[in-house]
């Protein structure tokens, strides 16, 4: 396991440098149209860089954070990370008897629908913190794994991190080659989220914030070990953003990119910088391709950042319109 | 001073790029003896480097972290950030007639030797909160740089943030120059470390880990702030070091540099990765040239690390043996 992460992270990291390197060729963002969106991401990207432009920032300066969930995968049926709960209650249902009769597990392996339909957000804290603690950092990154690398998505029957946007990642791609660092910021858990970021998305760990639990140092027999705690620390989310990017990063994003009511504090944090910015929403309006959602949605909610994107001339990409292709599983 | 600062980083970025260009032609390390420290570093980074040495670590692995009082720049008479919070006191003295009146502002602005030498940690923590709080953190910054511009350490008469050793400047360049991403996990506050971090030691921001108090989004008239509040959100000392690390940086250090036994746990840690990993700690022993202390201190006490630095072979810097050199301001 170690091993193999490490092999993928010489290759990311010499792949990297290939891209600094070499200046592609061809269109850096073939699976966008030629449309608003892609023209605002560009027009920014080439102010920013260009020395000459009254609008050049810094290399060190150049920020861009990512939302996760609805940004570069998707959130549909449910958060992802919510998914591997209800499949970690399963799979843990023999060690724990006393499950079977007690809410909301209860309800979740008997896939009782209607009773899911009721969880309240106390019922899937409690989920969590049944799945996600009382483990090593080092164990859980290894259930994680394991989990991504069984479980299908529902739909797409494919593997959860492989329902990912190709054209963020081309996006991702473009950012850095353009000496962008870019971070994750995401209202999952940060240790969920590192599971995968570096193999999929090119971001290593120390790039990922998103929410967090406690964790405690322990002395054990065969060493120190990190302990991860059933209690929230931080919540990653809303105005947690903009907070949790100032602790992390310590300075303000250039380019914030979002698709839901939980990334509007980040994109106006951003927008309220001194020099150019770009704030950009995914809108997911291509229920053929993907999903269709936005105001009235439970998960990944779009309704007052929507407002607030039209008042001010944010960038609003519509999936339908602008993405000829969504997955990077596609052929 | 957003202008200045700009600029700087973009001088840094381009002088780190022509540092990872050209291999330096002469002694990386000028100011360290030909010694057992400087042997078992240049040992470590020449294994881990080399793709045909078993212990061969990829780039993306080759995280380094610092402390930084005591490890980085000094810690004598007093934390310096502690002695900025006394100046701090002073400034605001007029704003605050109460103070004249209540312990331990009073003892501070009377210079009541006795009084302060009474000083509790519950003092030392209100007069963090009083200086530290209650204003945007654009704001503290600039009050933390211009400190450093007026202010002078008590014995050297230098900037604080320009007594500094010049050897470990030199080490995080080797270590850079070699692939590794240095990083500070200070004990002391991160927003104030930060305001100097990316200009004395080319350490950016998104790099800087440390304590850290309770920050508030707020949107104000003139646009979201966020706003320092007067409680501390998490302590990074002792065991907070590698939860610190865990959360910040997702992957464990494969070096880590110390002085005293709050940097214990972070080297434990380290120590015990799986592949190969330098522990080193400053020894304190040239009241010469700078100071003398280890285990009797109360600023940066070394008296446990010390002896599980023998037990375990990890390498222990004398200062007064191993530089030729302490600080960077000297000719």
């Amino acid at each position: 396991m170690k091993k193999a992460r490490a092999g993928l992270a010489a290759t990311l990291g010499m792949s990297g440098l290939l891209i600094s390197a070499c200046a592609p060729a061809g269109d850096p963002l073939p699976s966008w149209n030629d449309g608003p969106a892609k023209q605002s991401i560009t027009d920014f990207v080439d102010r920013v860089t260009n020395p000459s432009s009254p609008d050049f920032v810094p290399q060190p300066e150049r920020i861009a954070v990512f939302d996760n969930d609805g940004t570069l995968w998707a959130e549909k049926p449910l958060y992802f990370q919510l998914l591997f709960a209800l499949d970690r209650v399963r799979a843990l249902a023999d060690e724990r008897p006393e499950w079977r009769t007690q809410e909301p597990f209860r309800a979740i392996l008997a896939d009782d629908r209607e009773a899911l339909d009721r969880m309240t957000l106390q019922d899937v804290v409690q989920v969590v913190m049944a799945t996600h603690a009382g483990m090593t950092t080092d164990e859980f990154a290894a259930i994680v794994a394991d989990w991504l690398q069984t479980a299908r998505h529902p739909r797409f029957d494919q593997p959860f991190h492989h329902v990912t946007y190709q054209p963020m990642l081309e996006l991702l791609d473009y950012l850095r080659a353009n000496g962008f660092k870019t971070f994750i910021v995401s209202g999952g858990g940060r240790d969920f989220v590192r599971a995968f970021a570096e193999e999929r998305y090119g971001i290593p760990p120390e790039q990922v914030m998103g929410s967090m639990g406690q964790t405690t140092f322990q002395m054990w027999d065969e060493g120190p070990v990190l302990v991860k705690q059933p209690a929230i620390s931080f919540v990653d989310d809303k105005a947690g953003k903009p907070v949790g990017i100032h602790q992390f990063i310590g300075r303000r994003p250039i380019a914030a990119f979002g698709n839901s009511d939980g990334d509007l504090q980040m994109l106006q944090w951003t927008a309220a910088g001194e020099g150019p910015s770009l704030m950009v929403l995914l809108h997911h309006d291509d229920a053929e391709r993907e999903y269709a959602y936005d105001r009235e949605s439970h998960v990944g909610r779009l309704d007052a950042a929507l407002d607030e994107a039209g008042e001010r001339g944010w960038t609003v990409i519509s999936m339908k319109d602008e993405w000829n292709r969504v997955f990077a599983f596609e052929e």
